[in-house]
Order: structure tokens, then sequence, then C-alpha cells
């Protein structure tokens, strides 16, 4: 009952059972995109419990001051409400049989369907068809099929735009003008509260009967956020009435609407309309269909023998990377939900460059540009935000929304369980690591492209940049060390506030600086006009000295004679109590709901890989048996409260050589929004977790990994695969490699260049 | 099936069948209110189509600057989500037997109940109760009882307080603070956008089993606009779980609360919550039906013998007439729906003044004071309408909120149908005969209360300024027949825009000035300090001969020689067309799906009461045969489209002397809101109908006219009548009066004054 794995090897995830009472999970897992719109999958019938969403990438706005900037929810055109004979068609009442909501993630299509019989009697067949087209971003296009089985029915349809959806309560949206054309082509134009942005929504209907064109004017409704178009049509037993409805938005924040208007895009959404009806819904999902194919089926083939659900698992991955990524402009990022649900509000954190970029980098380098094309054009909130705390150069918001807009983590959210009070959100003021893991995504995507371009642009300025910052933020200690400190930050493990030398932070801060001073070097030499430009701006000259004085004095922590590397400076003498209640828990934050966060820092307890990322991401630093002990250590202790964890910990116990226990994370990091658990996806699939998927398969048990500027493959396999495929591109060489328990074969597909490798610890030139 | 009418002589309007697309009628119809709070009965349980609305007169707020001002939709309170044995509480699910919502009347009480099988079989009988007390302004309590009928159950509670209520989807407040104190009360603090009103919430359950008090802690949940408790309670089979749950809203807005802020409020609201869990539901209720008793019941007794059916009608009209006037705070106003839903976004029009004044006059003149005094203070915003419109003086605006925000009227409504854009109301710029509609009032309530304070404070000045307005309004016509015309208005019948000398626009007009010089003469000999006071402020001496000049030259339509009053100069010219489908029709407006406005004003028809409000208001000047012939006239071209039309034309009737149909028109001017027709009051309930009722009721059949300053008393029965009893209160002396078919019995009861009245033309003095 719930979610139902038995299609795909056809590449179909299925839900076989409807229950009112859980539609958030299948409205994200199974939501359709294509980068610049993202669709939840609500029905077409509405329920109380729904959470109808859509949304355009990057088209933020703030409700009022007291909120901070986020994603909102556009005005719903899915909706189509069904009566027949008189009754509402409705899941929850009367019968049903032959349920099955399916999402065919190679084709990008959505079908629902089932036979229902009305509280009278009456038994049709509904089948429901849908797809946000990739191949034109604008579209969203749907086919409903009626078959009455029994006797003849009226049905009436009510379907329009409504304007009605929030974000949980919040309207971004004014009550816009509503008009119609022909009494067909109807449209609604919104306008956000605060950021101005015009959203044009068009939507037409086409009815056949039995596939014969039925040409009806519509009863037009208008009300208060709401146009709708009404329909009666009578259908014989054994008929089949199609509905097809294309609908469209343009915001004018669209990056091919400047100069345009609203009565621009209404006229270009009014022709698109009608070449869309034109089309109808077979083509444009066959376009789809092919785009799906050759933007990411073709370009990033992953395969894995001995195990359907795991090579589904990381196809389902793939799906959601390609819906969640605004692949077509550079102003806008990736949000921790995607596009799939308004939790964290649209807004980009860490998760990029940790857990995201790599995927992208790999397989799909121009979409990874303009990733980190991003945070350069996002330098004005950095610098912002640097200024606003009386530090230097460029301090990177930790949740990051539109360019300009800097720092937009909320500052309190849900309550002290024992004050009653608002909890104060610490991570927009002190979770600082933000700002090195953004030089590292850059670092890391010039090294495995190769794209100087990038590098002198913007690349080599964002790590200057970062550089000046850090050492800015550094401060001598209480203690008469001498040494300099970063104290009261939070680190990657959240239920840590307030620590001061958290290991990944200062580690980081570090490795920032010394890269800084690498390319300072670089550029001196062989760059002298780029290096001048970014002395001008950025003083390089003066700021090199105190990079190197940074780097010499920063304190970093060492590992103990146990070989564990503190945490931070007060984590190994918190006290230890007994977590099994929470390691075995099926929700993840149990232990906030017994003891609060004043507390929780108290105990010897991590929310998600805090020092088993930095071992992730600078792997060749620590000696593998501090990294085999501090394993060890925190993975007793960690919670894997958020997303981001499991996945670390996957791929570091294969570094490990514990492939059980890697196998076995994997397996519960691709149930995180994949596995029958129906609760836990709500608010949106977690973006960073099919990152961390891909990584699990490609870097864990694919064993690929960058390694100061080297590509090296260290592939093993779990005990049930029997083979592995996937494909990387390094320094523009596109790679397969085909992984068995034996033999690595690694092929360069493009063959334009000569590039070294190294495999299983042996050099190979292809 | 839906209404049913088995339980009026206990002053209960039950409904017998829970339709779940159909619930907005009961929501409004038996909604709970003091004038300070409006509640809609919406369910404990929540349903898709469900409209849930709390309001709180006067704390208007602008969502953006495309909308107007409206009344906004509070946080909600009353939900409780339940569950028995993990499967949620609701009637659209498993079975039901013994459904029945019972509103009463006489006490103000909500009670629910319903034996509920759930889908997998548990049986359980729930009963809901629910008052907002008319002693506390502030409260609402709620009671519910479940008793499982066979087996021990588990029962989940999930209620608090959800702020992600909307006016429609237009959010008027903040995502404020949420707070909880001991586990059990839970507060929200939520502010309006644009008029910083701050709304305390808050609420604490009570729970006992078998009456035994629970001590629980609550689970408290904190959401985005949500905080809520949870519990969990066993119950064995045959045992009965209550679960009271008691709610404030206090704001910054309420008269009492000048000068302090949320956290003061939000102190005296948790000191509230305490002081009502130990008083507990019944005690809640108990007090409030006293105060119904008191104050509704025994003030305004009415008394219909010979069916039941209307008497209940009339007492279901002062229900809601008590439900809807804020007669705690002058500063607010009567809105069209009153507190029972957001049609009209609690804007006042002048159906204050002709339709529902009348009754707080003859019945409770301090309330009618309060509406009065409304006006005054809100004469900032009719001389910034006059100022605006290059007039002078007071004018008044056509939608009225907040005292300074003048006019108000939305400027787009609706879609032209041809067109298909939206169509422009004309209301709010030229339906101007509400500031004689304004100076009408003041005057009808000084003469029957005799009330000289508020006329030497208020009365006299409002009357003046409106006077100024008309002269100042006066314009030449282009006929060269040296009168002053009042050109391109909209006249009380709103189908027909951009009208020249709408009859009852300028014999109001006229009215309005002759009144003024009237009063002019009288301060000026008896109320000398008055005269200067208001002439320094007004300049009445300047102002008298334009009164004198317009009152002479101000063109007044004369009836055609077939004696019918033109409506306007040229409805009688335009051409008649087949009515018989509009007149016929279930539901108001048919005529707008057929013709779009333009069309409509070429045709002889009228939304509503304009001429025969004119004859209602100033019976004196006509003659009766112009009066029957136009009567005649315009009833046939009249669809009633307007909820404020029956009621006229039921009065005039009893005049005509045409008893069926007058009894006919009362029969449907009372099934507006109480007959059984599911759609007609979504919105909300019919706020002037409820007055029409009453002036049918005591106007028409009761007879009651106050004429040029005198009271009479004609009152014919109609056939199933056999006594009507009816108390009005006369220049401050409570007059009972008892109508058989043969005879006039009216009584002094305050006898602490003569008074002088005429009974079926004889002067009788009491």
């Amino acid at each position: 009952m719930g979610m139902d794995y038995s299609a795909i090897k056809d590449w179909i995830l299925r839900e076989d059972s409807f229950d009112p009472e859980k539609l958030g999970k299948c409205e994200a897992v199974m939501s359709l995109g294509n980068g610049y719109l993202g669709l939840r999958s609500a029905a077409e019938e509405r329920y109380l419990n729904e959470t109808r969403g859509l949304f355009v990438a990057g088209t933020f706005n703030k409700f009022d001051e007291n909120e901070v900037t986020e994603l909102p929810n556009a005005a719903d055109m899915t909706a189509i409400k069904l009566s027949v004979n008189g009754e509402i068609f409705s899941l929850t009442e009367g019968a049903m049989e032959d349920y099955a909501r399916e999402l065919n993630i190679r084709t990008g299509e959505l079908k629902r369907s089932v036979i229902w019989t009305s509280p009278k009697g009456t038994k049709i067949k509904a089948v429901f068809y849908r797809i946000v087209s990739l191949k034109r971003l604008h579209v969203i296009a749907q086919r409903v099929e009626l078959t009455p089985l029994d006797a003849d029915v009226k049905i009436e349809i009510k379907s329009g735009i409504n304007g009605k959806m929030t974000n949980t309560g919040s309207q971004h949206f004014s009550d816009g003008d509503k008009r119609f054309y022909d009494k067909r082509v109807i449209q609604f134009v919104q306008t956000t509260g605060q950021s101005k942005i015009d959203f044009v929504d068009t939507t037409v209907h086409k009815l056949a009967l039995d596939g014969e064109v039925l040409p009806m004017e519509a009863e037009v409704y208008i009300e208060r956020r709401e146009i709708f178009a009404g329909y009666n049509v009578e259908v014989k037993a054994g008929q089949t009435l199609s509905i097809e409805k294309y609908s469209t938005v343009y915001t004018t924040r669209d990056l091919d609407a400047e100069g345009k208007t609203a009565a621009d895009l209404q006229k270009l959404a009014l022709e698109t309309a009608r070449e869309l009806e034109a089309l109808g819904y077979q083509a444009l999902l066959e376009e789809s269909a092919r785009q799906w194919e050759e933007e990411v089926w073709n370009l990033a083939p992953i395969e894995i023998e001995g195990c359907e659900m795991d090579e589904f698992a990381v196809h389902f991955a793939q799906y959601h990377l390609r819906l969640m990524v605004p692949a077509h402009d550079a102003r806008m990022n990736i949000g921790a939900k995607g596009l799939s649900g308004e939790g964290y509000r649209g807004h980009t954190f860490w998760d990029t460059e940790i857990f995201l970029l790599p995927y992208y980098i790999f397989t799909d380098p121009k979409t990874a540009r303009k990733l980190e094309e991003y945070r350069y054009l996002s330098l004005p909130g950095a610098h912002a935000k640097a200024a606003h705390n009386h530090y230097k150069g460029a301090m990177f918001p930790w949740e990051s929304a539109w360019l300009d807009d800097g720092e937009v983590t909320p500052e309190y959210m849900d309550v002290d369980i024992l004050t009653g009070k608002p909890n104060k959100v610490w991570s927009g003021f002190i979770e600082q690591h933000i700002t090195s893991d953004v030089a590292f995504g850059v670092w890391q995507y010039s090294v495995i492209t190769g794209d100087e371009d990038y590098m002198e642009k913007y690349g080599y300025e964002l790590i200057m940049d970062t550089a000046i910052f850090w050492a800015s933020r550094l401060e001598k200690g209480t203690s008469d060390d001498n040494k300099y400190h970063i104290n009261d930050v939070v680190g990657p493990d959240e239920y840590r506030e307030h620590v001061n030398d958290n290991a990944f932070t200062n580690y980081m801060a570090h490795w920032n600086m010394q890269k800084a001073m690498e390319y300072y070097h670089l550029l001196k030499k062989e760059k002298p006009e780029i290096f001048a430009r970014l002395n001008e701006k950025l003083n390089l000259e003066e700021a090199y000295p105190q990079w190197e004085n940074g780097c010499a004095n920063l304190y970093l922590p060492v590992p103990t004679k146990e070989n564990i590397l503190p945490q931070d400076d007060r984590y190994l003498s918190c006290r230890d109590i007994d977590l099994g209640k929470y390691k075995a828990q099926e929700h993840v934050g149990g232990i906030t709901r017994d003891y609060n966060l004043e507390q929780i820092n108290q105990i010897q307890v991590s929310k998600q890989a805090d020092v088993l990322v930095l071992f992730f991401l600078l792997e060749d630093i620590f000696p593998q048996e501090v990294k085999k002990a501090s394993w060890e250590y925190y993975e007793k202790r960690t919670l894997h409260d958020s997303s981001l964890s499991l996945s670390t910990h996957s791929v570091l116990a294969c570094d490990m050589g514990e492939m059980e226990m890697a196998y076995d994370l994997f397996r519960k990091a691709a149930a995180i929004d994949l596995g029958p658990f129906m609760g836990s996806s709500n608010a949106g699939i977690h973006a960073a977790s099919f990152g961390g998927v891909w990584e699990c398969v490609v870097y864990g048990f694919g064993g690929v990994r960058m390694l100061g500027g080297r590509l090296r493959i260290n592939p093993s396999l779990p005990e049930k695969w029997t083979k592995l495929s996937y494909t990387i591109i390094w320094k523009g060489q596109k790679l397969a490699v085909e992984v068995t328990k034996d033999e690595v074969h690694v092929t360069n597909l493009t063959g334009t260049k000569k590039v070294e490798i190294e495999v299983n610890g042996e050099a190979r030139i292809l």
C-alpha cells in the first residue's frame, strides 16, 4: 500500500493506493518540471490536505518585513473540477478500482488512472496525463480521458486559473487582471507584492469525443483571484471524452523577457496558446520525451547490474537533478527543495557546492558553470553581508536567493520546547563555512572542467575575495597560544551552536587562504593582466601578507592520541547519552522533542556529518588511521537528522572499506524521497540527497575522486552489484567507465585530447 | 433535505443533512456573533469547500494598492481535528446517522450531532456545541462530546490557532509570534499589513472523561502561521470524552485597548483564558443566553399568531440584526454582509440608513445613535471625496469602511461577457444618493427618538454639510429649461448607469436642501449658539441662498399622463423585452449572463426598487394614483436582483392594499437567507434584507410609519395572521402594539410622558 516499485524496470514509479491524509509525498517525489517551472503533482480534483504548488525559478518575493524572501507559489492551472451527472468526481467519495499513479521518469510524464463508481452508482473510467515540457520551458500540458462504462452521462467541467494559492498562507501576488479571448483562452496577470514581477498565466482547453474535436465556447466565470471556464458535455456509455488543457507561465523576470511588458507577454502567451492547441498533447509529450532522452539519459547514462532498485534510484536522482536546476539562467541557483515545494523557501545553501555540483560538473559542465556564475553574480550580497558584520571581502550568505538579497536566513523558527518562546536561528549569523564552500566549488569546477575562461572572468576573483573575508575573520583567542581562532560559529553539524574552532570551518578557511596564495603567484606570473585587474579591485598586494600570516597562525585542531579529530573545542568533553532511541527513529529530529537546543549542545551528538565532510573534501591531508578512528567515533554519534548526512557517510565508508555499511547508508540515502515513508517529503524533495545518491554511486562505489587536481578511479562494488557503468567528463573529455568485480574499463568517448587518470593506483592515459 | 424548519417553534433552525458541496449556506445563516466578533459556522472538522471566517468589526486592512480596504478574515480557532483509532473524523467518509445541525437563535448556541461510523467500522457519537458570548465580546467557547458506542478507542485531538486564513487568497496578516504557556495555553499575535492592527489570539483546552477533568499537558506543534496542541486519550466504549475549547480575540483597535500594546493584551488574554477555563462551557452559555434574553428578546419582543414560520422569520432577522451591529463602538458600522462573510468586504452602504436603521431606532435607540455617530465621525472621508470631485461639503462614500478611508468602492469587478475585459464599477463615482440617504437617516433618528443632544452635537451639522454638497452638485442642463439637473448618476437601480435626473436622487437632494433650510431657521431662532458655531464652520449664511436657489430650480421629474413617475430621463423610452425568464429565475442576476451592462441600460428593466424607495421614504409628496400606477409599472419590470428590493415592494404593496402581493413579497424577502436555497448566502447573509423583514412586519403589516414628524399606525394583517404584537420606542416611550383583525391596542409601557400618535387615521394620546 502506498509506493509501489513493481514497474521500476520500465522507469516508472507507482503509487497503488490513494490516502487523502498522505498526499504530500507523491505531490513532491512525483513532481514535474524543467528547471524553469516546478509543478507539484497534486491531483486534478482537489483535496482538503493537498499542497498544490507551482514555482518559477528565481521569482523571489518577500511577503512582508517580518518574513524573508521566498519563491512564491504561483496561481494553479492544473485543477480540473469534474462532475458526472451532478456528482463531484472525488476519490474520497464513492468507490474506486484499479487506482494507480505513475511517474515515468524517462519521459517525464505523470499518469493517473482509476475506475470510479460515484456514490449514486455511476461508473466511469478516468485517466489523467500531464507533463511539464522539457522542450518548452513555459508549458504545462494535461490530458484527461473520461469513459462512462455503464450509462450515458452528463459531464460538467470547471477548469481555469486559480490565484488563491499561497505559501502556507502568505500571499505573494496581487489579484491581477483577468480576461478571456473568444470565450476560450483565459488569462490572468498577477504581480508579486514586493519584487514586482509580473506573471502572465494563460490556459486553453480542447475537448474531443472519441477523438472528434468539439468546437465549444466556454462559459467563463470570473471571481476574486480566479478565472475559469465551464463546459457541459453529454457522453454516451463507452464513448471517451478527452479534455486537453494547455497552460503557460511567462514572467517579467524571465531572461528573455528583458524589455518586455506584461502586455507583450500576454500577446506572446495568446499566440503560444493557439500553437499548443494546434499541436495537441501527444505531440507535446513526444517532443518533451525526446528532449529528456537527449538532454539527460544520453548525456549521463548510468547502469547498475545486479539490483534494479539501485539503478532506478540513481535514475530517479538524475530525474530530480534535472527538474531542480535552472540550467537556462545563471541568475538563479538550486533551492534546497528544488522547485518541488515551499520548504526552505527556494533558498540556495552550501548544498549546491558540496552535494550537487559534482553531478553537474562531471555530466553537464555548462550547467555547472551557470551554478558557479550565480555565486559571482551574487557577490554584491556577499560584500554587503561582510560589511554589515565589519569584515572584509565576500562573506557569502548562508541562505541565498536573488542576486542582491544577501543573507535571507530567517531569524526565528520553531519554538523552544521548554520556554514556549521562538528559537533564534543562528545559521544566518554564524554558519560561516559557506564562504569557503563556495570557493571550494569554484576550484572543483575549474580543475575538473579545465574551464579557464570561467576562472579568468569569475573564479580567481571569487577565491581571492573569499580569502580576504577569512583573513579579516580570524581572531586572537582568549588562550595565550598566540594562534588565530574562529570562535562562535555553527559548523556543518547544526546541533552545535556557538562553538569555537570547528575543525571543518578552520581547515576549510585555511584551504581557502592557501588556494588564494597559490593563485596569487600563478596569476602574477602567468596572467599579469588579470592579476593587475584583480589587484586594483581587491588590493591583492595588501591581502597576500594577511593570508600568509593567517595560514601560518590559524589554529588547526589536531587529532587526539586515539586519533579522533575533535569536531570543535568542546565536543569531546560533552556528556555521552544513550542515543539508541534516536538512531532507530522513524522520523528525523526526535531528539529535539526531548531536549531543547541548549541541552543538545551539552551532549556528544551530531545532527549530520561534520568532520567527515572535511575528510571527504580534503581527503589527502589526514592519515588513514585518523579518518578511520574518527569515522567510527562520529558515525555512532550522528543521528543523520539532515538529509545531507547519509551520503557522505556512505562515500567515506567506501573509503574505509566498510562496504556493507556503505551500501546500507546508500540505501537509506536513496530512500529519503524514494522510500515508502509517506510523511517525509511533504515540503518538497531533498535536493542535496539526490546529489548524494549520485555521489554514493559514482564517488563511493564508482570510486571517482578529484584529488589535488588529478582524477582517480578506485571502484569497489557492493556485493549485490555485478556491473556499474557511468560516464564522467574530465577536462572536456567524456569518459565511459565500466566497473565489474574484476575489472575497470575506461574509454575516452570524446577522444579529442589525451587525458591522464589513475585507476586503482595505476596511471592510465586515454 | 437541507434546511429543516421542524423545530422553529423552539426557536431552532435545523439542517438535517450534510452536503460537502453546499457548506456556505449554513456557515453564513447559522453564524454566531455579538457585533464585535462574527464567526461563520464552519464545522470543527475541515472540508475542502468550506469558507471558515472570523471577523472583528472595524479592523479594516488593505491588502495592496490594487485592492480596497476590507474586513480581514482572522486566524481560525474553531477547527478541531479528531481521529479515532487513527481514522480521521470526517463526514465525507464512512457513514453517518442522525445528523443534525441546530442554531438556537434564542440562546445563540450552535449544536451539531451525528453518529458516525468510520470506514473501518468504529462507531462514535459526536456532539459539538459552540457560542460566541454576547456577554463577553472577545470570547468563543466550544464543547465537543465524543462517545464511542461499540468499542474502546484511542482519540487523537489536534486543535489550536490557524493563521493561514485569507480573504479568498488575500492575506491580511503577518505570520506573527507564536508561543505557549505551561504547555496548555497557546497564543498567536498577528498584525495587519497596512493598518497595523495587532490581533492577539489565545486558546486553551479542557478535557474531561465522564465529567472528570483530565489534567493533561499538550504536545505543542508550531508551524508556519499555525500553533496547535495535540492530545491523545483512550476512551472506553460508553464513556464520554468532552473537549472544551475557550478562545479569545483582542485587538489594538478595540475601543478599550487605547494605549495598550500587544504585550498588554497578551497578558490580559492569558488571564482571561484561565478565568474562562475555570468557568467552563455551561456557565458561559448560560450567562450569554441570559444576555440574549435581556438585550434582545425582552427589549424588542415580536409575536405573530397564525404562522409560526413568519414569527420565526422575524425573530431570525432580529438574531442577525444583533450579530451584525457593532453596538459597542461608534467608530464602525454595519457591513452589507454583517460579520458573516467577506462579501462586500465589510463595507457600509446606504443599507444602514434605509433598511436597517428603522429597526434600531424603534427598538434600541442607543445603538441607532452609534450608527449615526459613525457618519459624523467619518465626515473627513466625505469631505475628501467632495474635494476630490471638486464639490463642496460632505459627499459621503458609496462604500464606507474606516473613518478616514473615504470612498472604498472597488473600481473594477467581474468581466464584460462580450469583450472579455473587466467591468468598471460606477457606484463609487456616481451613485451619489448615499449623501441624502445619510441626511435622511439623521432626520429619521432624531424625529423618532427626539434625541436633541445628538442633533446638537452631530445631526444639524450633518444635514447642513450634506445640503452644501448638493447645492454644489447641481448643474445647468443642456436643455434650455433653465432648471438645475443632476446628470450622470446611478440611482438605487444599479442596472442603469450614467442616467440623468434619476427621480430618487433629485427628490432626495431637494429634500436634503429643504431640510437644511428648515433647520437653518430653527437654529437661528431657537439655538443661536449652535447656529453661530455651525455658521462659522460651514458658512451657513453663504449656503442658504444656494439652497433656496437649488430647491426652487432643481428639476423634479413629473408623472406622465398615465401617472407613472419616470425613474430617469430615458427609462420610459427604452425598449421592453420579455422578462419572464428572469422574473422566474432561481438565482439572481440571470440577465447579466445574457446581456452586458451597456445592453441592459437600453432595456426597461430594474435590478431593484428605485422610484418605489422614494414613495417609501417620502410617501406624502405623491398622490395615491401616482404611487399605484407607478408601483404596477415598475413591479413588472423589477427583477429583485438585489436583496434590498423585495421588502420595499412588500411595504408598498401594503400601502396599496395589495395584501396578497405584500405577503408573497414578504415571504420571498424572508427566504433570502432563511429559505431552502443552498447557494445564495455563501459570501454572507444579506444584512439589509433582515432590516427589510422587520420593515415588512412592523412598517408593512404593522402599519408603523413616521410621517412629517408624527407616528401613524395603520396595520393590515395578512390573511393567515390572527394577531401581531410588537413594541416600538417613540420619543423615549416604549409602546406595545397589539394588532388583531379587528382591533389595534397600543399601550405606553414606559409611561413617563404622554405621546400623541395616529391609529388608522384617529389620533390617540397615550
